[in-house]
């Protein structure tokens, strides 16, 4: 493994312009395939506002499709929302070379799983982001709180890539996580992304205290968790029952605020609804678990998002 | 029973104005206890807008609260919405007397219980309105298609008073059907309401087509009807299985509407959520029936009342 990787970022979002500015920091050559914020980015790059110190980075290449990218990167950053319309492989196959590592950073569970099968021979490593971070230009990101990052060879396990690309991260600042079982952590993010995210948006646009305190509300929220970890358990990944207890106790000290998801609806964009429950209830099918409350909030948000987009 | 019945109409919306204009047709008194309409109906009355004829009528008393009514009514139609603020024992107990039936011409299930509670000597008779009809401003209704009234004594049976108010109906030229399980009937209207009326509201304001249209909706939908069946059949009113099949296929070729309750939503006006659901809820849970779909939609639509109200 090269000592300055060579990391092609797809996306420039919030989430992947923060991890590969740090990554950047780190020593790492970042060359970024941007949509609509290609005219900026490539003029000014992007500019990190920062909890833990403001910096800019200006990408070595800034390129409109992974084909115009005339290097052979270490790793790909997927770092694009999970939505039916984006077809990753499709995104990134020519670029995709022997000893490639490709790395998503993206919500929701079993969305591996396509990637996985389009590169069987390349490493992929899945990766979550515990972070509050938006964008609010383009090229303009803000960095408000937590960071970690945590990581893993999908579909389980550790390598070199995964280390190295860890250890860049923690010498730039930012704390990531190595888990060998990545899938079980994405489960134990979907705990409070299944209930919380969803009920937001479908009880109007309600903030996290306000869930919290509508009894009947309340009693929904943990039984979708109750679904996650029946699934989880169900489907080799078992996770221990107190988190349950755990999440909305922190939910409960939390500043109130608004989730993703209905930062999206709000700024009618498409909601992550395949990624977070859609994948979910075919999983429960697939495996005969019956999870009748993520049922009721996929048929409800699936049919909102659609109305919100006008489609 | 008297030839010329006297009839107290409390609540001067579309149904109870709609079905006490024919009873009034029909030689009964009608005497109207109004909150916002006072004025307007008692300089004008009530003007009705009908497919089967347009015509006016006058109250006999226009009052604002039943106590100011200085008759002894043979009959209280109470037609108000079914809202947790809106007490209908408190406001009609001055003014039952031995031998008042008292009609309630009201939506949801088990809302019987609070005023068989209040006046355990009096007869309760529960009736269900199939019809198309609007208050388009104070004293002005618009009676637009369908108007079958299900009426029946309450918990069951028929009587006397049942048979006349029926009669009257019927013979001013409304469809008036008397079933000796009313309770069943009240079931059987509820699979309709339970899923369509929620999910349109949830759906981001959806109309009857909309919902069929999106396949994990009327998944959903299913879901939530097939509760409903087990449930009413696990209290003793069972329902044939095939209501279901029969209610989706009717609303598949229904010209697509916006629900009742969508239409209180949009007009930041209460939401019947417990009569429609709160009630169901509470009645699973005394018969442990797990109902976890509709369970999901009270959680949400609870909440998203609250925040349409601003409470």
């Amino acid at each position: 493994m090269k000592e300055k990787p060579e990391i092609l970022l797809i996306g420039t979002g919030a989430i992947g312009s923060f991890y590969c500015g740090k990554l950047h920091q780190a020593g790492a050559r970042i060359s970024a395939v941007c949509r609509s914020d290609y005219d900026i980015v490539k003029n000014r790059g992007i500019q990190v506002k920062s909890i833990i110190g403001d910096f800019n980075y200006m990408p070595e290449q800034v390129v409109k499709k992974a084909s115009d990218y005339s290097g052979r990167p270490d790793y790909i950053v997927v770092a694009t929302k999970v939505l039916p319309e984006i077809n990753v492989p499709d995104m990134i196959h020519e670029r995709v070379y022997p000893g490639t590592a490709i790395v998503m950073l993206q919500n929701g569970i079993n969305i591996e799983e396509p990637v996985a099968a389009a590169f069987p021979d390349n490493e992929l490593i899945s990766g979550l982001a515990f972070i509050c971070v938006s964008r609010t230009e383009p090229g303009q990101i803000n960095h408000q709180d937590y960071g970690r990052l945590v990581i893993g060879r999908y579909p389980s396990g550790i390598s070199d890539s995964v280390s190295l690309f860890a250890d860049m991260l923690n010498r730039s600042g930012v704390t990531c996580i190595i888990e060998e079982d990545i899938i079980a952590a994405r489960w134990k993010k979907l705990i409070w992304n299944a209930p919380f995210n969803p009920i937001s948006v479908l009880g109007g646009g309600a903030n996290t205290i306000e869930m919290m305190e509508s009894e009947p509300t309340l009693h929904l929220a943990r039984k979708v968790m109750e679904e996650v970890v029946l699934l989880a358990e169900r489907t080799g990944h078992p996770i221990p029952e107190n988190v349950i207890q755990k999440n909305l106790d922190d939910t409960a000290v939390m500043t109130p605020y608004k989730t993703s998801m209905l930062l999206d609806y709000e700024g009618k964009r498409s909601m992550e609804v395949e990624a977070i429950l859609g994948n979910t209830v075919r999983l429960a099918e697939k495996h005969n678990v019956p999870i009748p409350h993520i049922q009721s909030l996929y048929g409800l948000l699936s049919l909102l998002n659609k109305k919100n987009l006008g489609t």
